[in-house]
């Protein structure tokens, strides 16, 4: 099974209690292929500008993304956001968003990524996101994430691209801004009628919950003494839980979704103790399955309750 | 095993999205003891004033609590709180205090609660909880919950407090400001090191954390679509966690205490469907026994990950 990822390739600024970076490597479909990439193969597609180090991707490289669909327009500059986190990391603070040669995207697919079987539609234009769509045959699994400037400003085509998706995957907030529901139970349900059959909400340090017709479920955070840097813990996530999925080639079972969840977890708990990506460049295989048996501990209990 | 408790019994009005009350049954002890008292003999302790109907307490009297030292003073006036909630239910606004015949409170136990196994200190005035303890022989366990009130006004009368107690009972803000570590785990050190062995934080619609020298656990929220109430859900929470080990006179062993915590869970779970105590006055074991299966259906996952 292949994944396919459309989405940013960027530079962020970044400033939180633990630390300050002028401008490292990011993007969310940097953050996602990075940690689907333990996984899965990982086909980028996305777009840089002249400014752009290529060598910085050499490490995605070597873990097998193929950035044959990642565009590099010379005259423009890479897509930079600036943000800040308080000691409550689970909100930024936009300081800056420069689009750059994110403006003019137009996503073109090159021949090979076509017959993907799972795709990632990251946080871009709803509409960018249904062009991928169009260029692709029959995948197995489409999951999307959005935010609340798309929610706002184009609902209309969200709520299109939505009626393609297998799945959304939003923050808390997003999941009630998009519907309107603070009761996230509530919130999936509205959802699902639009189209997704499972919603994930992302709660940061809280976890992540997964609806689907028959079950929810619940994923802790897991407890970090040492969190640096939050940002991309979301796209980190949805490369473990797809990652999961793409490499078992799994059905979407009760199982098999909860599963990915942990996944999920574990890469996102990875993902936020360092800045930028540096967490993912030495993480290895055996450290993620070592954490998710510690998501096992943290959060099973044994016995039947007998009053 | 018995559980001696000792905190408010009060009147409540209460405003949240889903409804309004002027004046009915609240305060932490009787919360507290209407969830205890499915899983052992409660014994109360605390104070009403002439104004107080004595016959709200009949189904807590059918459930086998002790109500022999209830102070009742005639001539004072029950305590009084007013709150008011918004859609987030995590948080209340505190619109009124009437502190009443609590301000002159002076908890005296009756012979026969001395030897109470296990205690739950609610909150109040940290110099009134010593009280209680200094009546009491050899308890297997001391449990005790507090307030920002506490936390800034008394603080060093609260950690004299604190240096008796095996396990803490807070929310996050409260574990927050106590010891001015953002982080839980932090938290949790600092905690440690003034005397209890356990912390256990509870984080509303989120769930709960328990932090013990040798592992951490999380329990979820449980989704509900329709919460009314949120007040009494951390006393609840308190009469389940208490409850199962006196009942079960369990040994502070991991798994015993995350048992614990998923009792809490689940009673806490159930007080927030109606307001006041009402959803404790026709609540079952049997619907008990299901929703703690629920839990595990909800935060249990199988495998191993194989990368």
């Amino acid at each position: 099974m292949t994944i396919l990822v459309v989405g940013s390739v960027a530079y962020d600024g970044l400033e939180t209690p633990f630390g300050k970076k002028e401008r490292i490597l990011g993007g969310a479909a940097t953050h996602f292929s990075a940690s689907a990439s333990f996984f899965a193969p990982v086909q980028l597609v996305g777009v840089v500008g002249g400014d752009f180090d290529e060598k910085e991707l050499d490490f995605l490289k070597r873990r097998g993304v193929d950035l044959a669909g990642l565009q590099i327009q010379k005259e423009g500059k890479t897509f930079f956001w600036k943000g800040k986190y308080g000691y409550d990391l689970n909100e930024a603070q936009t300081l800056d968003t420069q689009l750059n040669v994110f403006a003019e995207f137009n996503p073109a697919l090159p021949e090979n990524f076509r017959s993907a079987s799972h795709i990632f539609l990251a946080n871009i234009d709803p509409e960018l996101q249904v062009k991928v769509l169009k260029q692709v045959q029959k995948p197995k699994l489409v999951a999307m994430d959005t935010m609340n400037f798309w929610i706002q400003g184009k609902r209309k085509e969200l709520l299109n691209t939505l009626r393609h998706a297998d799945c959304l995957l939003v923050n808390e907030s997003e999941a009630r801004q998009l519907t309107g529901e603070y009761n996230l139970t509530k919130a999936f349900k509205k959802i699902r009628s639009w189209g997704p059959k499972i919603l994930v909400v992302k709660q940061g340090e809280y976890g992540a919950m997964l609806f689907a017709d028959d079950f929810v479920f619940s994923a802790p955070g897991y407890p970090l003494e040492d969190l640096k840097d939050p940002t991309g813990a979301g796209d980190s996530f949805a490369g473990g839980f797809i990652g999961f999925l793409a490499k078992k080639n799994a059905p979407l079972t009760e199982e098999n979704l909860k599963h990915a969840v942990v996944c999920g977890s574990t890469m996102a708990s990875f993902q936020v103790e360092d800045f930028g990506l540096e967490r993912m460049r030495t993480l290895t295989k055996k450290e993620i399955q070592e954490r998710f048996q510690a998501f096992k501990k943290l959060s099973h209990f044994e016995e039947t309750l007998i009053l």
